[in-house]
């Protein structure tokens, strides 16, 4: 039997467009003699359909298209295909997470969820009932086990080290095991971290290895706003080796004979995991173009500072849209250095995007004579910084309504993290690029953007950084180095370690105390800032939930 | 038995304040012969922790706190308090939400939730496993069936049609009843929505006359960011009838004689439910409290723009944290009418707020001089209105920042579902009060706000509603009447109901589809507003959770 993993780009909601998306792939998988199709987990959809699965339209139209679907295709082939599916029980959650097959010109088997996600930026729990009932498909004289996604990960390698490994209570695939299938397939919608690109393929090399069986997963790629989905689909082989694989960000397919799985050996280059840095400047350029082509716009704007964050967030979305779609501001003040503005027209112009000029001085003039009734002759402190950082803002989002430009965020994951940025000033965005990478990271990202052809002038990358909101400033004015201030912010985000911990680590109790109150302090600021790219395990955003008001 | 419920407005991770609180109302409730003190949900940690649960040390401190707890109190008495509690099992959730016995200087039985709401605002199966075995509290002779919250909620009074009144498939009370309890206890944080009073209310009675037992009902009170608890605990005897209450938004407690509630009449004003807009100042009141209380700020300040809107934010303010504590601006601009600026003024010195008044004109003519090499001869649209609201976002930040208040957003329910706002400008703000009020209600509630005394000037609200960004400009330039608008979001957003439903109701299918699509194209400002009062069943924020790139 011939399976083909088709691993595709769906934009929720879009019935037509996925329906059509989904179809070609059948088409073309058959003329190359495939008898099964494998798509991903709610593919008739999108992933994750969030609330509108609470809608009776959506629902209505997520089964009116697999009906449509079933009928569309070769009635010879089989196909796997994810969408939810009303519960015909009287209690419990409305949905299934389910898998329907495909065959004869109707819907046969239907498959369903039995691991339901329900953390980080999972809330599947909020929507689907979970599955207790187990079956097998049996085509072609083969017997299949049909999981979806988290059906595998009963054990998960979380990085809180306070976390459990084992969050279930039932283990699917036990289950499906015990009915002898020869071979495991998986549909997932499994979003992208650059620390467990490792650890994801372990869980499908060591389900294949410890059941002797071969293991087909067929993932999603793609952007969805702020969830990345790398795609990487693979084909494993009883003894545990990546025998094919599909690339990250990008939509493609294989075809793989099962008979032929079983028996072989793995492929040198197949589910070669790709370097980090390299890994998250392909995440983050996806994340831009989806975004963009998602929402139906070309063309972005962005403040170009002369600084590290801005220069990395031009060069990736020059990637991502292409320089011509691109517009930039420099919005230079009394403080900025001379060459914060050259540095910024000799990338403008090296990468040939087009840009202005526009001195923000006499903006900044003006605001303190509105204010001098209320401010009197007060010292200045950070509210004039901030009203520098709010009329570039302004400013920004004038281009971007004048002419239909989204303005991308420049901020990165470590000032974030800190509150170093301004609330409807550098804040402001429809979304941001670089707040889900540390700034060390983004220095890795400078290094890797420029390997090819240097985009990005050397000058950039090596002076100090500095928000030049007053004379001189410095960012380690007032925050500790970033190789350390990272590590700090790692341990207590991304590990969740106590504070105690943390001093147990080597770092100075002083300094994680204050980052740590930094951190908490600063909630009320990220709960307004646009969707962040997810790049890490952790991001800021919907999948880290915290009490504004916390005395904590 | 003598049973005191104790409402208390607890403190998100103040572990030491919750306990001095806790401690303080056993020891009264002694004092007037109490043998047994309940409280509500997760009150050692206060309701809803998020994410903090996932922290170690966040719940080592509820585990210790809880113990503290018992060595604390009188031996003599019973003290049931809610707590989170690690799952002893090796597999499931890390944690279950669960109440303590305390009695004797220890802790005794522990009762754990079997009904985990994943829905709307609550995420509680992202944190807890649920419990399905099932014990009875002996105290005193009696036999107490100890539940928490939603474990009464077997079946959900739902306003989205399409949901289903029962999303599990367990029923605890059906299971405790089968234990011959002679009374049934709820510890709860069941949060506020004007909407749902009566639905309540008919919980507790339903229960209780279905099963022929009293029912006890201890909820969480006061504001936790968003999220409003309103208390209204209360005693019901076995025939349904309400025979003690607590107040809405207030700290009290009641002491109950569990054989005289056996054998009692119902009270005439207990369980008296509030008038619906009294409820709703109330709620918003609390809210602007508890959030300023719970961070530590006293003082705020809001743009008074001579509307609706922000005059009744401003009367909620004053009533929430004294007049002296309020600086308003009045930021007209040469599209202001006279009367805006009076209108604010009259209020302000009625209430005797500290007002200033500074034209934005000379900034706005700034910010196009600065933008004419990009703006060039191109008509003015949408962008220079949304610089203006701009300005006032920044000088208002600019207030702020140097004095130390927290900004109140003003924007209400009606414009936020349309869109009709400038991110960045007049959305700004660290608190929306009247995020989930639509304008009719708004109008309701200034009424309400005059009934005792005048403070919002009659003009205010008359006058029709504009946002006075361009000449002449009115609402109804773009949007159909409040009254009518306000019924199609109702109907969409609160209720759920398909297109073709809000035709088949009778609204106009262009304007139903014209809002339709104004409601979903404006997700993305709504990402990034501050959090939003909630005081309906479907407000904007954290409860709504809906892909900004969907394609629907």
């Amino acid at each position: 039997m011939k399976i083909a993993l088709a691993q595709l780009n769906y934009h929720i909601g879009d019935f037509t467009g996925n329906l059509a998306r989904i179809t070609h792939a059948v088409a073309e998988a058959g003329k190359q003699g495939a008898n099964l199709v494998v798509f991903s987990e709610l593919s008739i959809c999108g992933y994750p359909p969030l609330d509108l699965l609470e809608r009776k339209e959506f629902i209505d139209a997520c089964v009116s298209h697999v009906e449509m679907l079933a009928e569309a295709i070769d009635p010879e082939m089989g196909v796997l295909v994810g969408g939810p599916e009303p519960n015909p029980g009287s209690v419990g959650k409305m949905l299934y997470n389910s898998v329907f097959f495909l065959h004869g010109g109707r819907i046969g088997q239907v498959f369903r969820k039995s691991l339901l996600p329900t953390y980080d930026i999972f809330d599947e729990y909020r929507y689907f009932e979970p599955n207790r009932e187990f079956e097998i498909l049996e085509f072609m004289g083969r017997r299949l086990a049909v999981t979806i996604c988290e059906d595998l990960w009963d054990e998960q390698p979380f990085e809180n080290e306070y976390a459990r490994s084992r969050l279930y209570t039932c283990n699917p695939l036990e289950e499906l095991i015990r009915l002898r299938p020869h071979a495991v397939i998986n549909l997932a919608a499994s979003p992208f971290s650059h620390k467990k690109m490792e650890a994801k393929q372990s869980i499908f090399t060591g389900k294949a290895k410890r059941y002797g069986l071969p293991v087909l997963y067929c993932n999603q790629v793609g952007a969805q706003t702020e969830l990345l989905f790398e795609g990487g689909s693979m084909a494993v082989n009883p003894s545990g080796s990546v025998v094919a694989s599909l690339p990250f960000f990008r939509e493609d397919s294989i075809m793989v004979d099962l008979d032929a799985l079983i028996r072989s050996k793995p492929a040198p280059d197949a589910g070669k995991i790709p370097e980090r840095i390299e890994a998250i400047a392909g995440a983050l350029i996806c994340g831009i173009r989806d975004y963009f082509g998602k929402l139906g716009f070309k063309t972005a704007t962005l403040g170009l500072s002369g600084g590290i964050d801005s220069a990395v967030t031009l060069a990736l979305a020059a990637e991502a849209l292409g320089p011509d779609n691109l517009h930039v501001l420099l919005l230079p003040s009394q403080y900025s250095s001379d060459h914060s503005v050259d540095d910024s027209v000799e990338m403008a112009l090296g990468l040939g995007v087009k840009y202005d000029i526009l001195p923000i001085e006499p903006l900044f003039m003006q605001f303190r004579e509105t204010l001098k009734p209320l401010f009197k002759n007060l010292p200045e402190d950070n509210a004039e910084e901030n009203i520098q950082a709010r009329i570039r803002g302004a400013l920004l989002m004038a281009l971007s309504n004048k002419f239909g430009n989204i303005l991308l965020n420049t901020s990165n994951k470590s000032e974030t993290a800190v509150g170093y940025g301004t609330l409807y000033g550098d804040m402001s965005g429809g979304l941001s690029v670089l707040g889900d990478v540390y700034k060390t990271d983004v220095y890795l990202l400078a290094r890797y953007l420029n390997s090819e052809k240097k985009v990005i002038p050397e000058n950039i990358i090596t002076k100090p950084p500095s928000a030049e909101l007053r004379p001189d400033q410095k960012d380690t004015d007032s925050l500790p180095p970033y190789e350390e201030l990272d590590k700090i912010l790692e341990a207590y985000i991304e590990k969740q370690l106590p504070r105690e911990k943390l001093v147990a680590l080597g770092f100075e109790p002083e300094l994680a105390n204050r980052i740590i109150t930094l951190v908490n302090q600063n909630e009320y600021k990220r709960y307004q800032t646009p969707p962040i790219l997810r790049i890490s395990s952790k991001a800021f955003g919907v999948g880290r939930r915290l009490p504004l008001v916390a005395k904590y």
